[in-house]
């Protein structure tokens, strides 16, 4: 076993770091306190979505290491409902990019063909099918909403361990909820037997040290922790003040003025507006989801 | 600051704790070679579902840890869709039990009731519906099943950060996908608003050490890794292999025999075998999901 491959390069933090992360996370004095703290911890409060990268390749093992990462998250039932199809080839790349064009914003997503690996996160019902039906029995469970959202569910906590490994490696992620823009030809395109469709890409590769991404800044805890039962009353107030944080973020990275507010209303309504995703009712039901 | 927060006690790994978790995952000789390796993958790979738990509460600060660790996974267009009610109280700890009761085994979560923490996580479009509807517009693109996914999807990035940070800080965890058994019930009990629903639990607390969890075995990763393209021919020759690896589990934990084959045949087919989750498309739909 090389010993090389023991790296503990990225992971130790300090408590200088805490407070620049916390500080980066909710914005000054916004954190809460008496946080708990460990390298492991801090790993995950690094993390940034990045979207520019080199054309690196990523060093040998380093796909099964991501794989063995996601096979370590909890699978529901122990029934591995998910697969991960990881592209390589730049033309299958570009054709993969193209389907999860973002017309709206008239945007490609750039970084597909940039990076060296695109992770194609798969809900997949497919070998329970073969599995079920093969013994005689029916699979009728595999058309429920609940086994739709287990194998969707399956997939996204794997996924996040292989993001929290890339990034233990110094690598950057970001996910592509696009690839359900045009959900059809995307399945085609790899080869997806029924009963599977690609939830969500994620992008890996080396981040470009020249065009550096930005942690950004979350509503305070309130918005989204409640203590024993549901509050609908804290988060309007939580939101009044993340308005602050929003627009500092904007302006730092150069984007535009708009308030959070607006892209929430912007994103929640006009199903036109959708670049395509209003497709995957139909496209999950073709392929066999949601026939109960 | 007090400096005690910090603490590297679980994090640091070995390469023979790699040989370790690796023949623990996969089996002996069946894990990928030259996997790269570091404090955090360990973390990951270490991981293990718990069912037996002390009474001790968590430590002052865990509960806003696991939520900073939560936050920080990304998040479909920065919409922060999710929502996690923190629950501690027993009495109504008791009752999420009982909704989670699986009849088809006649069998409690126990472990609800035993952990101090049950983490409940919601797939959660009701802030964005009530700023969409308040700015006049009509939100409709919150009824479409890409939304429900998005949110769904949300909510298990988040709880897989906040396992991993559990894990970190030597908690033990598991989820409950029974919290969806009776999905309406369990949303009435802790007064969840429209457009949201619990997607699953998460229990937390200290792992009993008198009754250890083991690292359930997983079959090789061809069975989840496809390389450009989906490949159907290589998953029955790993579930032949996996059996072995599931019989030498289920025998050294003391659960009678079955093939894995058995369990997945089990799992899908037969509706009336769900313990109540067929009710999810209902429940989903009167909450305001789905209406397209």
């Amino acid at each position: 076993m090389p010993g090389n491959r023991y790296d503990r390069g990225v992971s130790v933090s300090t408590d200088d770091e805490r407070h620049e992360l916390l500080e980066l996370r909710y914005g000054k004095g916004k954190a809460p306190e008496d946080l708990r703290w460990n390298d492991q911890i801090a790993g995950l409060l690094r993390h940034r979505s990045v979207r520019t990268y080199l054309p690196d390749p990523l060093p040998d093992g380093t796909l099964e290491t991501l794989v063995a990462a996601a096979q370590s998250a909890s699978t529901s039932s122990n029934l591995h409902q998910w697969s991960v199809v990881a592209v390589t080839e730049p033309e299958l790349k570009a054709k993969i990019a193209a389907t999860t064009r973002m017309d709206s914003m008239d945007l490609e997503n750039t970084q597909i063909n940039e990076a060296p690996l695109l992770l194609l996160w798969v809900a997949d019902l497919s070998r329970s099918h073969a599995i079920a039906t093969e013994s005689g029995d029916s699979g009728d469970v595999l058309e429920q909403l609940d086994t739709f959202l287990v194998a969707a569910t399956d997939a996204a906590l794997a996924a996040q361990n292989a993001t929290v490994a890339a990034e233990s490696l110094g690598l950057g992620t970001v996910y592509i909820g696009a690839a359900r823009n045009r959900a059809r030809e995307l399945a085609e395109l790899i080869g997806l037997p029924p009963l599977s469709f690609v939830s969500f890409g994620l992008v890996v590769g080396h981040p470009d040290p020249e065009r550096p991404a930005r942690i950004r800044p979350r509503p305070a805890q309130e918005l989204v922790l409640h203590r024993e039962r549901y509050d609908t009353s804290a988060w309007r107030e939580v939101v009044e003040e993340y308005e602050e944080e929003f627009r500092t973020f904007r302006d730092d990275v150069g984007l535009g003025f708009k308030t959070w507010r607006s892209s929430v209303v912007r994103m929640s309504s006009g199903v036109d507006l959708m670049d395509g995703r209003q497709n995957l009712d139909e496209t999950v039901r073709a392929r066999g989801f949601l026939a109960r």
